[in-house]
């Protein structure tokens, strides 16, 4: 088959994605949306999040269009530049355009998952993770798009693969960007809404945190599909695109070796590609495996779409792998197989599963470390907030190791392209994930709607079940997001040091190991930005709920109504404003270590790597263990033969432990997955200029 | 001069070390130990610190003969074996003997200085300086004279220098050992005797945590003597010892081009061991010049004694170096001068300085950050430690940065041989550094034993101010032990490197990655280790101190004694037995990767060095500022037009900070010094092994 074909059947699998994701979303805009006072609430909520989303892409558009310009100018020299210039705003735009839908259905689905659970969990189920679906399935679907379109019309061109691969990289790099505002300021938004609204309540007293009289809360329920939908999206949509590329970089020195075999020139170059386009398929059949009978678990239903879907694209893998490469050939002096290469995306796939499992078990309240923090509740918020921290920097521990072995085994069977693969076999499945992922927050909402609309007990009782399953899936998800952020970092790296020629990045190297030490501390200040930021917006956040209780006469007796819209501008304009900060340290940061010293940036990149990973992983699990420790205190716990329960010091307790967690697991934490990946994005771009 | 000379020198400025330690010792002996009360509970806290080491050195007795043997055994085909068992023996005793004279004197320095502040300010600063002296003394005194010691000895017996070297290095793992004992244990003790106490007071209702009838508050006063003073001797006795031994490996390879420029042939090897002698010197001056006027500035006159010895030592430098090196050399084709040796050890100094600088400035109650989080408790304990948390992250910028400098400047003016003189001279001040640090326990103590004994306002006053100053002293002094672990970590790295005989460590090697990010990983899960060693063992700590109120009939009325011996006796054990865990982990880790791959344990070393320096960094700098946030509100102060002071809520908020700062601060974040070192020195022991 030629490239051509293949591609095409690439393109046209993400078209049957995204066709598949609007037949979702149009059944899920004719279910009904309930009450009047249901269709109020999620109104402010659609309002708030499109308010964003506005703002934030009319800066988005001027920042694309600056850097755009700036791209194709820096090099004049190469006919190449514009057309990279072309592929970061195609990459923007198809990572802008997956979170517009995600967000939009979303906030469509979330009072429709209410409205179901008046009837029962299955159709409630069925609403929230078809919402996901169309997040999961327009990330992968216009990722495939976008990329195959662009290297089908560049092939078409008549150009040799490895122009094309640097002209496409853009495309990484604008995925990057948008990563970068949706991510970084989602949470920022996300965080300042939530952590202000509670304040709010305890500040001023009578104004209860999650009551609808509090202008806050709307803002709050904005902020979940602003973070965990729209954020988490372009997240993983960063690392679905970046993972392909490397993998695409680095499969282009087999060239020769292929010709000789006689199997196509460019298939370790395709081959990323495919299997990303069969990953598309394997989810849309997983998610149909996604059903819950009346009374039954949620939880098992979504893991045998997610085990499930994994499963099958192993199976689907190796048979596309023998298809697409020789048995064996050797390149450089080193034999490879095609076997070996079907293991590497076997352990790509293993290692996010068995990542998500770790995080499960370190933040869920069926396992000891989530019951450990609720006993050490007893004798206060300190000993409380030392036991996650305990669990936070334990919970490393595991995850570096399969990491390291991922890292080892995939490389022992297909070198650094083995590696890169793994990546690509890890975000295969990157659709459902996704859509297990999305359908947290979207069942959060639904929870928030039907509380805030005064729906009945049972149907409240029911979103409960769906949001506790949420949680799970939610460590997971961010497990998985921050092993696929590794990986592809890592091979971005890989694809890095090739292009830079840089010959060995010998830490033992004083240049390299000031890079090293450099790119360690990077994690850490851009972490304290965003805490900084979600610490003064939640400030800004406080006053503005004060001034309304004094001004607004009548909005305390619940006579008059909150100006939720001011809350919303305010965590709209301060996630847009406090973004800046962290994101031009991101982009200054490679550049001018880049231009000083090429292989002192190859350091930086290995420093950002390892050390963003682990504090990433720490401040996630301990804000998730944190989080579901009070869990199992408001759902009445013995320790040491007493009760505890809300209202209980031990809650108290509990509660600022799930305070001080929230930033560092939705904000700063996450955020690190985009600073690893976009710093070796923005070297792989500019790896030609300082070769 | 010769060799045989130029050392006898040495060994005679250890001598004059000691012999002024003990001068200064004895005047302490001589001062009045005060009121009969005042006697009595400095008993009890001598006792208990007695009980701690004998505890501890009896374990430490069978372990350093467990290593000996398998030391000399391990290699036995090597007749070196049995000698680096010998140092290594050696470099335990000196250590442990440091430890012991330092904790013995301070142990007596405490309660005279207490007595002094009953006279005035000028006669307590001496007393408790004096004390200090005599810790930092030992600890120079003994590193030069063991180190001088076996050089000249096995010099005599006509060995070659690599020869010489290689065994040596036994005494910077006999060193390590003990301040792995001595930092990890003494952490864990003063850690759960603290916490111990103040949550006892909290749980079993009328017992005040400072109270004389709380029988853990004698523990929580050894704890300051144990950690402290002890635990920080081992720690920069550990720097010392190994920051010279690695520069003395690195300036073996400059013999033949010596020889040929007519100078010593050894001077680069023993150019180390004589700029710790001088050192030891400038110390001895230094202390002469830290005399306080009555109403004077303590902080002031302690600044005139560490800046003035480190510009004193500076302007040696010059002259000696000059002195004992070739003015330019050449060694396998790079051109090295004497001036660039010299500016290698300026740049050490003055990274020593410097990152103490901004340790102060980021704990400081002078400066903003302290502010900060002291503002953010008027809204609750969650936004206490969530701006304490982020002061701790942003705080890692500045070191890493100056780090970095320090590394770029040593390594260009004298390649890796200057980069480990940048660590001798950050060190060379060791004797008069670490003399204001053991002050800072020093007067807490006298604080705590003029308030058990009931003396008067006024002298409580004076140790207040003394204690005020400690207080800086100590997060200076911590950002020094960070520092200065992190140049002789590396220097040892540099010299692990070339025994090893690794060709490259390049970080885009995967062996090496994994290396790297488990390495990055490990001081996680120590600190983990860490902070839930002290939990478990502050919870027998309360349980002890409960049954004990039960029990004793009459204590509560304060009619019986309070059994501190059982307290002590918790925290001995807990310290003892917590231990051996993260030792077993630091110990074997290296032992481990390095048998399976040599250049995986250089990422691995990598790893740890920059993931450990920052980890360390921020748990020492957030626990400093949280500790003096507390203060500033305890001192009143002024937020947003309202008073806040002792007994309000934005002080109890404040106190969560600094209960969850304590063990991060002085127990999780400097055993993360050792672990650096520690895992350093065993790669390097092992080098020859896996050559």
């Amino acid at each position: 088959m030629n490239v051509e074909t293949m591609i095409s059947l690439v393109l046209a699998s993400g078209l049957l994605a995204l066709a598949y994701a609007f037949a979702r979303a149009r059944w899920i805009g004719r279910q009904s949306a309930g009450t009047e006072k249901m269709v109020e609430i999620a109104g402010y909520i659609a309002d708030g999040a499109r308010a964003f989303l506005r703002r934030e892409y009319r800066v988005l558009a001027a920042f694309v269009a600056l850097v755009a310009v700036f791209l194709a100018l820096v090099n004049r020299s190469a006919d190449t530049s514009w057309l990279i210039a072309v592929s970061f705003a195609a990459g923007a735009l198809a990572s802008g355009l997956a979170g517009f839908i995600g967000m939009t259905v979303a906030t469509r689905a979330n009072v429709r998952t209410a409205n179901a659970a008046r009837t029962g969990l299955a159709p409630a189920l069925n609403v929230a993770f078809s919402g996901g679906l169309v997040m999961g399935l327009s990330v992968v679907g216009l990722g495939v798009l976008g990329l195959g379109g662009l290297f089908l019309a560049y092939h078409a061109a008549g150009w040799e693969a490895a122009r094309i691969i640097h002209v496409i990289a853009g495309f990484s790099l604008g995925a990057s960007s948008i990563a970068l505002f949706a991510r970084v300021g989602g949470g920022i938004y996300t965080k300042a809404a939530d952590v202000g609204a509670d304040l709010a309540g305890k500040v001023y007293e009578g104004i209860p945190e999650d009551d609808p009289r509090n202008p806050a809360t709307i803002a709050d329920n904005v902020g979940d599909n602003v973070g965990d939908v729209a954020g988490m999206g372009a997240d993983l949509f960063e690392s679905f695109v970046g993972s392909i590329i490397s993998a695409m970089v680095l499969g282009a020195v087999f060239a020769d070796a292929f010709v000789a075999a006689g199997t196509g020139e460019l298939n370790a170059v395709t081959l990323p590609l495919v299997l990303a386009g069969v990953g598309v398929l394997v989810s849309v059949l997983g998610s149909m495996a996604v059903r819950v009978r009346e009374g039954g678990n949620p939880q098992k239903s979504l893991n045998i779409g997610q085990f499930g879907a994994s499963g099958l694209m192993a199976a689907l893998a190796y048979f596309v792998i023998r298809w697409m490469l020789p048995a064996r050939w050797e390149t450089a002096g080193v034999e490879y197989t095609s076997l070996g290469v079907f293991i590497a995306v076997a352990i790509g796939l293993l290692a996010g599963v068995s990542i998500g499992l770790v995080t499960e078990y370190y933040t869920s309240t069926q396992s000891r470390p989530a019951h450990g923090i609720a006993h050490q509740s007893v004798t206060g918020s300190a000993t409380n907030i030392i036991a996650g921290l305990g669990v936070g920097m334990f919970s490393t521990g595991l995850p570096a190791v399969i990491l390291a072995l991922a890292i080892l085994g995939s490389y022992h069977f297909a070198g650094l392209y083995g590696l890169a693969v793994a990546a690509v076999g890890m975000l295969s499945v990157t659709g459902i994930q996704l859509a297990v992922d999305a359908y947290g927050p979207i069942s959060d909402n639904a929870g928030g709607i039907a509380e805030m609309s005064g729906l009945p007990e049972e149907v409240r009782a029911r979103t409960d079940k769906l949001d506790a399953v949420g949680n799970t899936t939610a460590a997971i998800g961010k497990g998985f997001a921050i092993g696929s952020a590794a990986l592809t970092a890592l091979a971005l790296f890989a694809a890095f040091k090739q292009q830079a020629q840089v010959p060995s990045i010998d830490v033992s190297d004083p240049r390299i190991l000031s890079g090293l030490l450099l790119g360690a501390m990077l994690p850490y200040v851009f972490s304290a930005m965003a805490m900084g930021a979600v610490g003064r917006a939640a400030g800004d956040m406080i006053l503005e709920v004060g001034r309304q209780f004094r001004e607004i006469s009548g909005l305390r007796e619940g006579e008059a109504r909150a100006d939720h819209t001011r809350c919303v501008d305010i965590s709209t304009k301060a996630a847009i404003r406090e973004m800046v900060a962290p994101g031009l340290l991101a982009i200054a940061a490679p550049v001018v270590v880049g231009f000083i010293d090429k292989s002192m940036l190859g350091g930086l990149l290995a420093g950002v790597l390892v050390s963003g990973v682990l504090f990433a992983i720490f401040q996630a699990n301990a804000g998730g263990a944190w989080d579901n420790a009070k869990k199992l205190i408001e759902g009445n716990i013995s320790i040491d033969g007493t009760m505890y329960g809300k209202g209980s010091d031990a809650h108290k307790a509990s509660v600022v432990g799930d305070t001080v967690g929230d930033p560092l697991k939705d904000t700063s934490g996450p955020s690190l997955n985009i600073l690893i990946k976009l710093i070796a994005v923005v070297a792989l771009v500019i790896a030609p200029l300082i070769a």
